[in-house]
């Protein structure tokens, strides 16, 4: 092969060169909050298993395995992953947490005790009976992850386009992963050295009269005593023929009950199947020696993953002889299992082998402009294998001694810190905190319930989400395909919603829309002696809004309109409807929740000042800023001290027990308002009058505002009994989900069920 | 019945009082440029007569008959005549105009060569026979004006609450509406004497020995030669009961065929048929003693219709004995028959009675606080009584006399004006023309095909559209129900539209987005060498846009970056396609339309300037500001300027015959550039790629943009053939429907057909 080094300096492919493709798999175990192995099942909220794409369990019922799609840095993979962990964790018995290490917690005595798991293919079942009996129920029990790695397509083909040696693009990308995959078997050890978090067994792991390793050791699971097979499957990475090959003689001579029981450091991958590797050649390779790293909140840090691209770019950069392929191979199993073996706290045997390749590593980045961040990497490499107390075993083998802990106490606390944290913020999700809350809720749920995510523009909360191949976009968790293009524009013109909900025959604000104050002048006399709203027609926020509950005088409305007037060319001039506003949440054609919204206010318990209160309030961990948590923060700004000097008080005020203190006049709860729901409060012929007035509007999702001024009244047997204000075509979700008081109502829920009825999980 | 002048006053009921709802019917007749009657059938592109709701066909296939809808106001009403007026006149031959008189043009000599009109249903073609062979087919040739009038529903509730004589809002509204009409057929003569424009017949109108009126009189068609019932027809309007009892009666005694053959100038009106009458009581009335006015466009003025409006307004406000209805019925019949055979320039025998009720008005007027307007239109009322000279009837007469133009002549001139005044700007319609373009040629292809149209919202461009009773919202003639609510709201986000695209297979300029200038740094040898562009994620009128078609220096790349990074906090870098950009209109999966848009520029001629070759290219009837029209006006300003210098020019530069000087480097129509229309030079191979990436991003209409090197190249066996650049959401219509060069596509029929197929007309 020609030098990979030469063809990527040559040809200035060194950007490309960097770039990856990556997923992650990770297994853990399902304990209780001791640590015990639970005995419970496979969460039912997390949908099916046999169409899961992201969480699955693997050997037994309470081996739970994440799986993320495919990204293209670091840092989406490894957020990803934490999101996944947080669904799980929100999703299992809150008795339950996930255990931290590799090696599997205390296991029951008996292994029928240990369950596999209760997948609806029977043939699944049946090959995880297999592995029982071939390798024992407890060397199953050991999780990991693995590290499906692809390195950037056009990268591939620039280098082929520049290389003369292989015919086609297949033929060169397979010789290209299967150099990095020698190269990686060869000095993998390395890794193992580095990464390697499996220092000790609990007590009935091993067997009594089984031959166990001299504990502790870097990594049980890397070592010969760990995930392995049998020492007599051999299989080859000279070519793809003869790893296809080998493998399929392992099979044929029952060493092998299939091609996914070769426990390979590293997998060479075409697709779904070995059928798809003949077809396609190598597409992509699985790594799969990494241990869970007990400091890791999901098991891998994003520096590991990053070090781990830098390490196999490395591997493919490194030219060396390839007439002696197998050989290389043993060595790098025999080395690995050496290094595996050694005590975390002594030095390891290779030492200059290590500095060697971390040389080479360096040199590497220097010929390709790496980042400050990828020499920082390496550099700490270097300290780890110069300084063996600081590689991660080690560490766990320092802290049961400077902490006086087992190894089963130590992973009990790791376990509860991040299932602390996992259900610190129940509303926000891991990985996804910088997007809006409604959003987030959806990823959590989609997520739980099997539906595949991938966000499309951050900034813009664009999803698009799969389930059984089925492609739905969503934006702000509310806006989808299920509505027509023209409701929307319909909803976001306060005249049109009125005109057609009036046509429909329900109540609204009458009243008409001026361009000129001399026109708006001459309909005093209709007006003069009922309640009315004068309003600029575009502005939202109450700005330049003047409502006489029950009439005015010429001048008083001469004045509103002036006022109006100020804030937009269109005024609109409008019967005032008294009562108490509720938002009513509509999804396909049925009320989803009931939300009374409050103004921003505190209540007084005689000894507290206003400040104090609303401090005490902001307190609630539902309570932040930037729509990120269901309520808002109240301020304490020019606009609500002006409020309270209306109501005679000031920030510094003791409000008596039970008095109530408004800090806004607007009920929005992202000025600081309480929302509360009342779904359950509420008549269904309110219900039933919100989802006509949604289906006249043509409107799928939708929340509509409705002025109720006696909630007991039957609205079929009372004239004015409502008037519909508003209809919105972006309504917020997360206040329904998480409200300040009343039960939570999962919206996001049922609007996955709209945009996937056959995902619904009961 | 009580005065309703008190309830009125007394209650502050006038504003109330002044609203109205109003409908105009106009009939006419086509005929040829030379004022001949048309020989040819009713236009095919008017769709089907038996569902159209605004143009119809009345007694003859030539006699064209105009429905506007129900309007509040006066303004509406006759704008939407006008529209209907210019859909008419464009839809007929080129070589037909209307016929702007009440009487009809020279009829055939044969009474066979007047066609009844070719209708559906045979019981239609039946009644015109019958009424031909009863009143003579020439009497039936005879056009005018209904104005159908209702007072505001919440007026007569109102008026209803406070009064006391009447059990039922029905009774009550049947009873108001029986005063107003009483009253309107007592003083109709003075609507005759005012609006009386039939003052002459044409050779052949009467036959040699019938009895007819001594000419010139104020309306033949409104004295007892005109278009009245047999003498034997009396109708009583004293009670519902009556009215409806005595045309029973009628029809009993075979005097009339059925009820629509009551020629009253005021019909009651329940409904659709008589028995909506019978059941609703009067819903409205229906004043059809107008004839036809040939110094306006469409044969009324909104002066004319506001007059009625007042005029009805009064016939209410009039109290008087209710016992002596049938009386004042004939005595109203003979009072309008004299003032209509009285000679034009006569003074009326009924002076001082007219004086008396333009007193009455002008004291009701004081009353209720009326407008200017008003006072000055019964002002001009009361002027024409005095000076009969300035009667519309006495102003034909003495044109006929001061021109010397036969009444034929006459006719003529004035329907050729209006003619000229609808084929001027084909691409506005009148009443609509402050409307975008695309909407105003939306509308009139609704309106041809007779699909029902009311504006929702003018300036928001928000159509309702019905048609067999199914309606449509459409908003800026592109936005329909059709597309679902997420593809416009993925458009309108590059990024996103970039990723789907691409993962759909079609070729995009690939590149990255970033949110700091160190980032973007980063990625400088990658693009170093290839073409491409720099610019901020959401501007869009090339402000930070940095092209670089062949690589760039470290230096020019990071200028360019500070530059984008100025206009936005995200910006892109993307790979450059080279090629010329192509707009692509797909209408439900079809490409109805491609656009190659040209910066704005001017072709020398060897002596003009720049400046002059501007003046005449903006002389072009296309070329408009605002987007009323499909071209916009090439400006000369700051960036012209600049872009002339950059070619070594100024305004004052002479240039050579056939040297194209450019003045804008984008080739937006709103900035001056042309539009031509190659959808049939582009092959059907880029209209498919078009179609399919369409239907890939899920849109139903879409402008798509696609930049292709080499047309001619085709682009299933060429690599990069194109790339798409953009797709848009609100794709401009109009410069389709009217390009500069080339064929124009009526994509709003597209449209049309995709909303209401069964409309579609062949």
């Amino acid at each position: 092969m020609q030098s990979i080094k030469d063809l990527i300096i040559q040809n200035n492919n060194q950007e490309w060169f960097k770039k990856l493709r990556i997923g992650l798999e990770k297994e853990s175990q399902r304990v209780t909050l001791a640590g015990e192995l639970a005995a419970t099942d496979h969460p039912k909220t997390l949908g099916a298993r046999k169409y899961h794409p992201n969480i699955q369990t693997d050997f037994s019922e309470t081996q739970v395995e994440l799986i993320t799609p495919v990204f293209e840095n670091e840092h989406d993979v490894v957020s990803y992953l934490g999101a996944l962990h947080e669904v799980v964790l929100r999703s299992m018995k809150q008795e339950e947490m996930l255990w931290p290490l590799s090696m599997p917690p205390i296991l029951p005595e008996k292994d029928e005790d240990i369950i596999i798991a209760k997948l609806e293919k029977f043939e699944d079942v049946l090959y995880r009976r297999y592995l029982a009996k071939s390798y024992g129920k407890r060397k199953q029990m050991v999780s990991g992850i693995h590290y499906n790695f692809e390195f950037n397509k056009q990268f591939i083909e620039k280098l082929f386009e520049e290389q003369s040696e292989y015919q086609t693009l297949s033929q060169f990308k397979t010789a290209l992963y299967l150099k990095v995959s020698r190269n990686y078997l060869r000095y993998r050890w390395l890794i193992t050295y580095l990464f390697g978090a499996a220092p000790i067994s609990e007590a009935g792991y091993f067997s009594e009269d089984e031959e166990k390793p001299d504990e502790p050791v870097r990594s049980i699971r890397n070592s010969k005593f760990g995930y392995t097979n049998h020492d007599d499957v051999f299989v080859s990475y000279e070519t793809l023929e003869r790893y296809e090959q080998d493998i399929a003689d392992l099979i044929e001579q029952g060493k092998l009950s299939e091609e996914k029981e070769f426990y390979s450091p590293v997998r060479l991958r075409g697709g779904k199947t070995m059928a798809d590797l003949k077809n396609a050649g190598i597409q992509y390779i699985e790594i799969r020696n990494i241990d869970n790293n007990p400091f890791a909140p999901y098991g891998i840090t994003e520096d590991q993953v990053e070090f781990l691209h830098i390490f196999l770019m490395y591997m493919l950069w490194l030219d060396n002889r390839t007439d002696n392929a197998d050989e290389l191979l043993k060595v790098g199993t025999q080395l690995n299992n050496e290094v595996a073996l050694e005590n975390p706290l002594n030095m390891t045997n290779y030492l200059t082998e290590g500095l060697g390749v971390i040389a080479g590593m360096r040199q590497m980045l220097d010929e390709i402009n790496a980042s400050a961040n990828w020499y920082y990497l390496v550099d700490k490499a270097e300290e780890l294998l110069n300084d063996t107390r600081k590689t991660i075993a080690a560490q766990m083998l320092t802290m049961f001694e400077e902490e006086q802990l087992t190894q089963h106490e130590f992973a009990v606390v790791y376990a509860k810190e991040y299932y602390d944290k996992a259900w610190e913020k129940i509303y926000q999700l891991e990985g996804f905190r910088d997007m809006e809350l409604s959003t987030q809720i959806m990823i959590f749920d989609s997520l739980q319930r099997g539906v595949e995510v991938e966000v499309i523009d951050r900034s813009d909360q664009f999803i698009k989400l799969t389930f059984n191949g089925k492609v739905e976009y969503v934006k702000n968790a509310n806006m989808t395909s299920k509505d027509n293009y023209v409701v929307p524009l319909m909803m976001a013109n306060k005249i049109v919603t009125k005109k057609v909900l009036n046509e429909a025959g329900f109540r609204v604000p009458l009243g008409y829309e001026f361009q000129s104050l001399e026109r708006a002048r001459l309909i005093y006399p209709e007006i003069a002696k009922t309640g009315f709203v004068v309003k600029p027609k575009s502005t939202n926020y109450g700005l330049g809004i003047s409502i006489f509950k029950e009439g005015a005088s010429q001048e008083d409305y001469e004045e509103a309109l002036a006022i109006a007037f100020k804030e937009d060319t269109d005024v609109l001039v409008e019967e005032f409807l008294p009562g108490t506003e509720y938002r009513f949440f509509v999804i396909d054609g049925k009320t989803q929740g009931v939300m009374l919204r409050v103004p921003a206010n505190v209540m007084g318990d005689g000894q507290s000042t206003v400040e104090e209160l609303v401090k005490k309030k902001n307190q609630d961990p539902l309570r932040g800023t930037h729509h990120r948590s269901p309520l808002e923060l109240i301020q304490l700004g020019e606009i609500e001290r002006l409020m309270l000097k209306e109501q005679g008080l000031t920030i510094h005020s003791i409000l008596e027990e039970g008095q109530v203190a408004y800090l806004r006049e607007n009920s929005n709860v992202s000025t600081g308002g309480d929302s509360i729901d009342m779904t359950d409060e509420i008549s269904s012929h309110y219900k039933t009058i919100a989802e006509q007035a949604v289906l006249s509007l043509g409107a799928v999702i939708c929340g509509i505002d409705l002025i109720i001024p006696d909630k007991e009244v039957n609205p079929f047997e009372s004239k004015n009994a409502y008037g519909i204000i508003e209809a919105n075509f972006n309504p917020a979700m997360h206040m329904h989900c998480f409200p300040y008081q009343g039960k939570g109502r999962r919206l996001t829920q049922n609007v996955l069920d709209l945009l996937y009825p056959e995902s619904k999980v009961i």
